[in-house]
């Protein structure tokens, strides 16, 4: 058995170098997965950056893999997987299968969840591996240049339309116009929605409405924010900053939600009978299971769905990541082998 | 054309003296209601001490109301409502009917909604009237001595249940057990829930258990809450005041939802990472639709549900007032004429 060989953060210095290691026996479950690229997240430079205390190093970060499968072990195999096929990875890596969460297809929940840069290594490598539940089957026909991307930044915008219930006849807002909130516009056009972009950079209104934004709103004016009230049925945040929540909210119709993928730090001052008033709520959700993975994709090709990306070779990540860090990335980067 | 003789504030001193006042002409779309009973709700003294700061003053209260049609106007006869018949008068009044939100059912969240105790006189007294649509017919096996605070108490904790889409399946939690939470402890036990009551009154605990509870945890506890981390799939909070928050939050199973029914003043302070990490949700609503009111009475009825009550002479509401203040009703008090 072979090294595998990747990019590997060795303190929060936020610069990665080569590394090799040896990945150990192929488990029954497990799919060896051959890079062939590998889409680059904020999440990363969090763990890079031992942002949220859980980083042990050396980590060669990466979760948004696009790869073809080069090794099985017997339970993957018995799964429906085959040595040569296309898949995609993203932020978990294992799901423990028999937990009630799990069983209920919910295993993005299951508290035993593996994740794919937590403890282990990741994509941004020759080779990776993972259980055989989180490797998606690709289609043939997908663009695997772009579709990295879809399987974190996606799949954390994708979810919350399935499990929030939005309608095509929905009138919706997405907050923040970068890594997700591009892809969700993209999603909730092709999904027959009435489309509102908030975003702060005037610079995004063109990109935003060529994406599929029928509206745009300044994410900061207090004033615009207010002028909205009462006229959305769904609002995904994709921001991790402080915004006016509670214009947001009374932007929300009767029944309507507002619903959080970015985490903000400061706690949000949900005022109750702002809730109350108008059955509204506030939930948030984080990537979404291997079935909506699978949904996504089919979504993806029937609408033409890509990420926009910038491309990268594998072995300029540190250039890669510093572009992310300048918030110049427009809108996602992959880094290629 | 008759006077109306009821219990009026004339000032926010909270002590309520007989006035007689003229209803003016019956219009096509008004019930007219002889009162038999009416219940007594927290909201009632909100409004009699001007706390929400819309009181006009003389005010009628009385927002749960059982009685007997007395006169129908042409319009209210055309939607199937008779003379003789006895109906169900909750918070709301009239709604427009046309607003999409109406017309999709949600007329409780209509944004014309009449209130029966907002700027027209209520229920504690010998008639009162409302738009056909909110008089609720009642079927003739109800308990009509009882069935007035399911108008206003029962509707609000009922209307949850259904637009949270709780399953019988569901293990669920109910805060504070009074007026609201000893209805909703009936609802949940009879929708097949395992219901656990959170209550910081020692003495309620038998008789939550005797309503239906099936496990108490001290809700002012933060060892109890923690202990219950990941239990609930629904909790139900009927209080005004602010408590642990953030434990009641963490105590929600992946997609669990707390629900507020209670006006709570302070911001609930909601961090986003704990709504993102198990897909977990906030919400609230007020009341529900004629609709829903009439599914609650029916699932009353099967189950056998009534309000556990306390009745007064309707020329005792001023002693029924204390006695609400002084938190001694158990649990929620009927006015007779």
């Amino acid at each position: 058995m072979g090294k595998f060989t990747g990019y590997a953060a060795h303190d929060p210095s936020g610069v990665l170098k080569q590394i090799s290691y040896n990945p150990g026996p192929l488990e029954p479950d497990d799919v060896e997965i051959d890079v062939i690229n590998c889409g680059l997240c904020h999440s990363d430079i969090s763990m890079v950056k031992n942002d949220w205390h859980i980083t042990d190093y050396p980590i060669i970060p990466g979760h948004e893999v696009i790869g073809t499968i080069s090794d099985c072990g017997e339970q993957a195999l018995a799964h429906g997987l085959k040595i040569g096929q296309n898949v995609g990875l993203g932020w978990f890596a294992g799901s423990c299968l028999h937990c009630h969460t799990c069983l209920s297809g919910h295993h993005n929940l299951c508290a035993d969840a593996e994740q794919t840069i937590v403890g282990r290594h990741g994509g941004f490598a020759d080779k990776v591996r993972c259980k055989w539940e989180w490797a998606i089957p690709l289609p043939n026909e997908l663009d695997l240049k772009s579709a990295g991307p879809l399987f974190c930044g996606g799949i954390t915008v994708f979810n919350p339309i399935i499990i929030s219930n939005v309608k095509p006849t929905d009138k919706v807002g997405v907050i923040g116009i970068g890594g997700l909130g591009h892809l969700a516009i993209q999603f909730l056009n092709k999904w027959g929605c009435e489309v509102t972009a908030f975003t702060s950079t005037g610079a995004k209104a063109d990109e935003a409405r060529s994406l599929g934004a029928h509206h745009i709103i300044n994410s900061r004016s207090d004033a615009e924010i207010e002028a909205a009230a009462g006229q959305f049925d769904f609002i995904l945040s994709t921001v991790n900053v402080p915004l006016n929540w509670k214009g947001y909210i009374n932007a929300l119709k009767p029944k309507g939600k507002l619903h959080n993928v970015g985490a903000v730090m400061e706690p949000l001052p949900v005022e109750s009978f702002d809730l109350i008033m108008g059955e509204r709520s506030v939930g948030g959700s984080s990537l979404g299971p291997p079935a909506t993975n699978m949904d996504m994709i089919d979504f993806c090709m029937r609408h033409d769905i890509k990420p926009v990306i910038e491309t990268f070779n594998m072995n300029e990540i540190n250039d890669a990541i510093a572009h992310l860090e300048a918030s110049k990335a427009r809108y996602r980067i992959v880094l290629e082998n």
